[in-house]
């Protein structure tokens, strides 16, 4: 049984750097939770430490949440909407300012502890640069490791674990964490076995990586830890609904993700600037869902028979049998 | 009924840079003829001047496909495989190279007559220019206009229309033909009536093009005369099996195809480097067939409506309901 | 001599989808007006309006450059950052909405002409579509060609230009004015003798276009009207100082400006999102005399003569010659 | 003092895709060698093995090398011209391929030793897929690994290190050695310690890496043991002359190599498909040279002192005065 979550803030209004405003109005958090609890097969939400929640409120989000029948999948720590992390967080070269982003993931720890969550999916997003010879790359790397490490250190004693998420560029024009192997070398570095990697397909897409390839380096290492779903055109993090544009990636995930016994959650992260949030992400679950339907029916052996062949004309039939509608 | 034609070379040998002598071993003509004859629903073939016919056996080749109940879609002038049109063809800075494109024009449209096919597709693949400070475009673009006039003046005389293809890039890192608007500048300014524009949609996505909004601009100015099939990764001209990556952007295609009143061919072309050629040529006919089935099948107003709504939610249930498999 | 320019809001807070509040703290218009005032050269400003001007405060404001030894350079309507304009505005398919955006437009013209300033910089960001399926390409492009056409009437009686400025995609994922030759249709299409284009550097870089034919194309046409400056990585609109990761292709732009007889403005377009905004502006102005001063020390002719060489190994002795340090 | 060297065959004839036979004549390799032994400061020489040299004919090889004071600076062994490698070679599905491509790894190490040459540059630019669906990434990344293990052991003996060398695309759609981090992977997986990364500036550039951080990342490792250098417009391995689009990006990779203590080769890997093979090896050669000249005229404490600042207003004052001429 596959468990699927959302990003509490999808739901919520969403802005760019036009129109600051967003485009739509704001809702209320509990009309948003009543909104994710309403989506069929929706049992996990992840909530932005700060935004969505702090140590204060914790205890009466766990309870909002039970109410519903949903529980905390993962807390995201914010490192990436605050002025003070602008030139960035675990990697800054402000030592006052590693330490403030170590206070983060700490507060993040420990919201998590509270609500029976094991996992932070960490997005340190200003962590990088913008132009050429203004940054130390080295320093800077190491700066991040150890942040990582100590972090997780921290993380362990509550049970914690750490899913690095990766992302090529936005809001740097240069992310440190960009890719999926060099977000494995860091979770490797830093020496912990609780730190691992969060694949967002929209991301891996932008750095033109195969995603079902991408699950297949990372579980070799079993260091797959988190999935968050979304689609674009390629060249960057549109964050759309799930399917549409892509159709054989997905499928071919889902697959790589059965057989390298994933057991993490499918969790929806998106940007419906324009659109229904809720509706939109609903979109994005029956899609997913759609697919692991199919590949449920085809069944993993017919698969694995289509890959062992290495054939792109027989995967081509295989789209039309199993894939496209008739 | 639809119209599907094959470009005869994508059944033979490819190769690239790194292997000039091909993936495959070369086939008979005869039996690329035979293979395509083979493809149900397939009644036109392109064929490459000089590669595939010239002056000399237009009459024998015309025999060859009628006894196979094809006939000859467009003939594609060779100004891209000849070392002499290594740096330009129709707008070479050379006036002699220009005159001899133009000769190559001119026996394409003669070969075009014979063989009873209206029109030729034309790829000047080489006029273009690779670094900067290299090329003075005015100049470059008035040669080519200029040449396309001519060659036009021509064509008109036997009943044969131009269809100019861009892209945007290959084998020069910069083409003079880019994007269907500035290749309809071209054909706007050449002042003929049967001077228009082909779409290779690999070429279009390539160049961030939606290639329902590129036809819809080409039909406005009654421009679209030729549509290439194919698919890719966004970035490079793959030339891989249609619906491999990619399958909304195909449907729409369809779509706007029929609503603008599209009558011309649908031609397949491909680069199966390391597939049996005739197999993956052939699913890429499959493919095609099977959008167009679907959207017979759910009706033209049904699209309209959908569209009226320019709701992403409404589209996402749209590819759930109708374009993927169950 | 030419005529340099600055966007004003450049030199205030930036934010983005992450940082909606802005990486540094809001400045005071008038402490920008003395910054922009500060930079040697510099005699042009560009406002946005209602972020920086109204019909109120038109007079005012003229008053507060001209103390300044300032004019405005372009007036760029606010068809982006307000929610109403979120679906679209000049192309919207709300009439309600089509109609107010033609009212902004006008209100644009009005305060040009109070400033004495001949050109909006029309750049309507939110005119395109973000999923296949959701959008009506002809008739939405009808309503933009129509809505230009209205515009621009209402500003010839003024004695205002037009100079509409494309760009591939953002906030949309495809938008309508996404390429110079697209761009150009569009304003051939308005038929009116006072629209033009405006190019964007970044823009044109963002559509693999190269600017220095983008100029040649649109000089063609007699339609090159505005120019916007900045930098990037070639894969989005970074808005980084000029000069930070090219170098040739601004060099190219400055010879190809001259020899079209480019009479416009100079204007720098960037978003200093963590730097010090006004010495990020210098900097790009900086940069651009620079390129200017070597354009004058080398003389046209001797550029003329390089292109018509056509020849990558002479252009990089030139480089070495010219461009690059000792 | 560095050691420049240059690919023997970039002087030579080059083909595409679509002029198979190449823009240019064929060079007598020995005229090819006079060429290279005339580009001041190159002391070093790449030898493609089957193309250009053979077991039979290394000590020939050596000799004309030596004749000429050159030597050969590295050993790329053909694991991507001959049809039998066409779907895969170290990593193929057959395993009598890969026993194959052990033994041309073998025999290229044994090419080395005859030759002095302690390196082999290794590209296996076959290896990788096309489609979603047709490989086993679990399956063929182990056997990957093997086969650089197995070569690796066998290269020790003979003191010969192996230099993976990444690219993310072409001839593949779809590489597994496809960038700096996941290559790095491989060569520590492989657990032998005489195997580590080459560097092509131009397939970082394609894969959107900052070459400075790519150098970091590796050195962090001990683990970057070649470089080699050529240009090109972002999306494509364009492989043009080095400084023909960039600047800045080139003289932060100097500082980059000198502050790691890259000891290696500096190595211009070009297509001058029209060019002048020759001059525009020279032009690299040039260009890569001037870079240093100014590094050690700045001094490295003046780049520390830069990045340090963390500033890109300080990084366009630097450009502007140690960068771009006046």
């Amino acid at each position: 049984m596959k468990r699927y979550s959302i990003i509490l803030g999808n739901l919520g209004n969403t802005c760019d750097r036009f129109l600051s405003s967003g485009y739509k109005e704001s809702l209320d958090k509990d009309v948003m939770l009543d909104q994710a609890a309403s989506i069929d097969g929706v049992s996990g939400i992840e909530l932005v430490g700060t935004w969505d929640v702090t140590k204060e409120t914790a205890a009466a989000m766990k309870k909002k949440l039970a109410s519903r029948k949903l529980r905390c999948s993962s807390i995201i720590p914010d490192l990436f909407s605050q002025k003070r992390w602008g030139k960035g967080s675990l990697s800054s070269a402000d030592a006052a300012i590693r330490a403030q982003a170590l206070d983060e993931m700490k507060a993040a720890v420990d919201m998590a502890h509270e609500m029976e969550c094991d996992m932070l999916t960490v997005w340190p997003g200003q962590d990088g640069y913008d132009y050429c010879l203004a940054a130390d790359y080295m320093e800077e790397r190491q700066w991040l490791v150890d942040s990582v490490a100590t972090s997780a250190a921290y993380a362990k004693q509550k049970g914690v674990r750490l899913a690095l998420e990766y992302k090529m560029k936005e809001p740097r024009t240069h992310s440190y964490l960009a890719r999926a192997a060099d977000t494995l070398l860091v979770a490797v570095e830093s020496g912990m076995d609780n730190v691992g990697v969060a694949i967002d397909t929209g991301h891996a897409f932008l750095a033109y990586e195969n995603v079902g390839e991408s699950i297949a380096i990372l579980s070799r290492a079993k260091k797959l830890y988190h999935m968050h779903f979304n689609d674009n055109y390629s060249s960057w993090d549109d964050d759309m609904i799930v399917g549409s544009v892509r159709l054989v990636e997905y499928f071919e995930m889902m697959f790589w993700l059965e057989k390298t016994g994933y057991s993490g959650w499918y969790s929806m992260d998106q940007y419906p600037y324009r659109e229904d949030g809720a509706a939109a992400v609903r979109s994005s679950v029956l899609f997913v869902q759609r697919m692991q339907a199919i590949l449920e029916r085809v069944g993993r052996p017919a698969v694995e028979t289509l890959i062992k062949k290495r054939d792109p004309v027989a995967v081509a039939a295989f789209i039309r049998e199993h894939l496209v509608a008739r």
